[in-house]
């Protein structure tokens, strides 16, 4: 017995931000000085290392648990079932409801309770909760769907992942072009049919020298509040930790699934930087003496930017949906799900569609 | 196989607070008046339906993983586990960090991400993540921490409920003399030995009505800052939801235990409201033909105060370890679980220690 993904969707905010936004922007380093390069020569700079080019945004009215309502009525509505037959709402996210202008989170009631709320579901035994993972938020929702199914608690699992780090974002960091909006679920069923479905997993949180490796802190301008802190990234370090750390925690995933790499379809990696990305899976292929094949990992970045735990989903929906031209993924493929962020937080799970 | 309760720890913050420091408080209601009555009668009012004559909060130094961190420790010193056999953390709180002074939720990297890092834990298969489920949510994590061991993934688990919530607090609010600050903490191991353990569980989110009867909101002074956000109660609808609905789960766990009600030792209550509590437990006797035995509910909410995730954990700690004269938990003994709060979610769970 497993669990398998019945249905999928996403939410991918309208406003486009590209490079311009950023063009008046005072950039100033951890150090407190300004950069001296053009706001046109960082932001080509950036797109070089991480692929961005541009990103989207929430509107200045949403806030992130009605980024990740519309995400989980498409998820329903792709999967078929009666919202009423959900036994679990697990929303993932990090910084909970930010409304536009404001620096409070808001995660009273929860956004699952949120979501359960406009979905207006009648059946109270529907248990709405949200996981605090980092990045890999979304998978590990994923992965605690499924223990649930497998101890006979759950039947049927909504996962949803949402971030709206726009509203989180220090306007003096270089680092603020890369996080973007977004939102993506599954619906996740009980399977006794066939042998689609999640085959192995795999979770790890790294804390004793990483946790502050992604971390909530002051801006980088020392005349902005002190007390007032934004999304922070030790960028070279996380880099580092991610090429060491990823490629073995994705084949020990994999190695578990029992399939050969040979077997191996689809990469759907966290969408976090281009380079990286691409550099943890040529390790991961090198792990297996294998060169890396062409069109394994599909990469959206270059125009959605990083939304945190909305990356995977969103885009494993885009490809489902048939959105993607060079992606496909078809009934029986297997595909290996992985990610990293802050806790610094690792996981994954192979997955047979 | 089940899973059993094997160490428990909690942390009782030092600074008392009694009615006195609310004493120049200007107490506003939800219209924007100021009330009418002497705070010393709203004090005396207050403790005869909630029970509360102090409350603590903890130092303006520490922040919530603190506290968190210190009930981790004495549950793990209880247990006497090595940490490194861990293989879960899970923290309930629905705040975050907020440092005294700020307004602002701070949760990444994880609270359970905070506290492995303090525990200097090396093991990286060790996973931390937080969950947010109102007041409920330590008892969800015994939940989720239960069905994590029965699904395989895991054999011990620390359960982490922590909260500051004089961090938000609406000073002109009178609500605010409920709520304080405190953290306790269980570790569970899988049990195939005896028939000690959790032996039923239930869980529900009511979102179609009451998603909004705990929020987070405005100040009851309109002269405050519109936008900075406190927590919030209908407390006369959170009572007549608590009442229609409390009692009913906590039959429908207890009768999934298959025990008798003659057998039923001890109820352990989220410590809200005195009277709510005692008319829940009373009321939950009715549905049974059975009066309410005497001495069945610790209460120590006169002394605590009202800390949401961690009012469960800490008192079971302070029964466990004889620190409470009138209340003794045996082996064998059969103790019901649960809680009420923000979600609105409600849960319960049925123990043989």
């Amino acid at each position: 017995m497993t669990s398998k993904i019945i249905g999928v969707g996403n939410y991918i905010p309208s406003e486009t931000i590209t490079n311009l936004f950023f063009d008046k922007h005072n950039f100033i380093n951890k150090s407190g000085q300004s950069l001296i390069e053009s706001n046109e020569i960082i932001a080509r700079k950036l797109k070089e290392i991480t692929g961005i080019e541009e990103r989207r945004y929430a509107h200045n009215e949403q806030v992130n648990s009605d980024l990740g309502l519309l995400a989980a009525q498409a998820a329903i509505e792709d999967s078929g079932i009666d919202p009423e037959t959900l036994d679990y709402i697990i929303f993932a996210h990090n910084f909970g409801d930010v409304r536009f202008g404001t620096i409070q989170s808001d995660a009273v009631p929860s956004l699952a309770s949120r979501v359960k709320h406009l979905l207006k579901i009648k059946n109270n035994f529907c248990v709405a909760y949200d996981v605090l993972f980092g990045c890999p938020g979304w998978i590990e929702g994923v992965i605690q769907a499924n223990a649930f199914i497998k101890a006979g608690i759950a039947k049927r699992c909504l996962v949803i992942g949402a971030e709206t780090l726009s509203r989180v974002v220090d306007i003096h960091d270089r680092d603020s072009m890369i996080y973007a909006d977004g939102a993506g679920a599954a619906v996740l069923e009980i399977n006794n049919e066939d042998d689609s479905g999640i085959k192995s997993h795999l979770s790890a949180s790294y804390t004793l020298n990483e946790k502050d490796y992604l971390f909530f802190g002051k801006s980088y301008n020392n005349e902005s509040c002190p007390s007032v802190k934004y999304i922070k990234m030790e960028g070279r370090k996380i880099y580092e930790f991610a090429l060491l750390n990823v490629p073995n925690a994705m084949k020990k995933c994999f190695d578990d699934s029992g399939y050969t790499i040979d077997q191996l379809d689809k990469i759907i990696i966290h969408q976090a930087n281009e380079k990286m990305d691409e550099a943890i899976v040529k390790r991961f292929y090198q792990l297996y003496d294998t060169p890396m094949p062409e069109d394994i990992m599909p990469m959206v970045i270059s125009k959605l930017g990083n939304s945190s735990v909305a990356t995977i989903p969103s885009l494993l929906t885009m490809i489902l949906k048939d959105e993607l031209a060079s992606h496909k993924i078809k009934k029986g493929d297997i595909v290996l799900f992985a990610s990293v962020g802050a806790g610094m937080n690792i996981n994954a799970f192979v997955n047979k569609f």
